[in-house]
């Protein structure tokens, strides 16, 4: 064992993720509800788990403080609100099996019309009628800003038959870069967005690459709403041009009288892609892994760097 | 080529099917609605593709016929009812790609709580509330009646991190025997039932099979729905204690005043898990590789024995 570190965590964190902490480093509580009633004292390390507010709240609270952690993927709310010379990790392959068993199941979704079965079952009607959808036997997948998540989704999807093509803000071999996205587009049956929210990366599925995509295929967005041009996805949707799933809109909550809830074609959930029951044990696992590493002076996971 | 052999197709066949046939063999249509009016003349071959009255009625109207040639992979409804010595041929292969990717779509769509989520949708609503799910890794999946598609389904479920047990009606390396199902189902996560309807598969997945079942498994229904015991999936439904994904059901249609429409935790599609648009291009293209192999005297594919 190394150092013997300060980790301030979250004052609603579960007992059963607490006690996994206690024996690598000194663990302290800050409030999750309002600002911290004074200074905190001193820490190395602070999990902001699930709360931006709270975490931008504390920060300032606490003495010495050098990593922040957060639960997510994506740190768009964070990352530039950080004081200078703080490292951020984010929490890079925690969420991939959720979300990718959420992508591979809102395309199957999507290509089977299982909303309007749903709506039948509701509706307690064994319908006659057919709605065949396309399968995915030597259908083309571009995945858009391929990590580590969209590699769990290429290893699921191959079995399926599925072509995979990768864009990335960085190219390198086997994945192309974001100016190839509008070619590549136009060749996809279904289209995955995973790209971070970057000042480079707003409105990148915009109107040109939504206009280039092929009569009915499909957009899958489980990054962030704002990667995506809205009002473009709202008319090719409106215009039964493509289909989508969301996982994230812009704005996120999605108002009641946006007209995205109820066009035929388009899938919502909010923001629950990554949402299984494992995944809370998956953070608090690198959680414990990054502490251990700090204390011993090794490199840490996960940095984020690029704006990312 | 062989003999130029008489195939007698049904008089609803798409144009684009039946020139393929033109080639390989003299080509008749039998009609679909009602009975043939006289005799219809020599044959070999006859294609029921989804016909199951028509085709009955048409059998003894047709002389010399050998073979049956049927679209569907379950053939309960057929098998009895053929005059003694005729080969009956099933659709085994045609419907892998459709069904396995439907069993994983129902999977995922019934951990993730789908039904759930169109709920909200069609309410306009952004729900805060999570219900999180299971997700697949690590997960024990059993494939009851182990064949062609529980391959394809295998075959998808793998990089899932999915744990995957079989049972097939015959015993072998890899896969246990029926006997051993009980024991199986209460390991198992998710039961998948593909077996088909014979006098020893009816209720098979009985109430000792669902009574063992873990709480909360999911019991999935690819193939006939009386191979399940439905009074016992109903009160263990009902109960909550498991879930359940069925294209199938018994009876079929399933009435509207049915218990298991409105069942929490069940999902019901109308007999479309094959239902995918190249499916009708697959079962034509066995058509041509059968025409072609009686033709020429070779083993034909599929040929239904034991009783399937």
């Amino acid at each position: 064992m190394g150092e013997r570190l300060d980790v301030w965590i979250p004052d609603d964190t579960p007992e059963r993720f607490r006690g996994r902490l206690d024996d690598l480093a000194a663990v302290h509580d800050y409030p999750t509800r309002g600002a911290p009633k004074r200074r905190l004292g001193r820490g190395d390390m602070l999990i902001a788990a699930h709360h931006v507010r709270s975490t931008l709240l504390a920060i300032p609270q606490i003495d010495g403080l050098r990593v922040v952690q957060t639960f997510s993927a994506g740190v768009d709310t964070l990352v530039d609100q950080l004081p200078p010379g703080m490292t951020l990790c984010n929490a890079t392959g925690v969420h991939d099996v959720g979300v990718a068993e959420w992508i591979v199941l809102a395309i199957l979704a999507s290509n089977r019309h299982l909303l309007r079965h749903a709506g039948l079952q509701r509706a307690a009607t064994w319908s006659r009628q057919r709605f065949s959808g396309e399968d995915l036997d030597g259908a083309t997948v571009l995945i858009v800003g391929y990590g580590s998540i969209g590699n769990a989704v290429e290893t699921r999807l191959r079995p399926f038959g599925a072509r995979i093509s990768r864009v990335a803000r960085t190219a390198r071999d086997g994945v192309s870069a974001l100016d190839e996205l509008p070619d590549l587009a136009s060749d996809a049956d279904v289209v995955i967005c995973l790209l971070p929210l970057t000042p480079t990366t707003r409105g990148a599925i915009g109107r040109d690459v939504i206009g280039r995509m092929k009569p009915g295929a499909l957009l899958v967005n489980a990054s962030r709403g704002a990667v995506v041009d809205t009002d473009a996805l709202v008319e090719a949707s409106a215009a039964g041009r493509i289909r989508a799933a969301l996982d994230v809109t812009d704005p996120e909550p999605l108002p009641e009288d946006h007209p995205l809830w109820s066009t035929p074609g388009v899938l919502i959930t909010p923001h629950i892609a990554g949402d299984v029951r494992r995944e809370e044990d998956r953070a608090w696992e690198l959680v414990a892994d990054q502490v251990t590493r700090l204390s011993r002076g090794q490199p840490l996971r996960n940095i984020v760097t690029d704006g990312y």
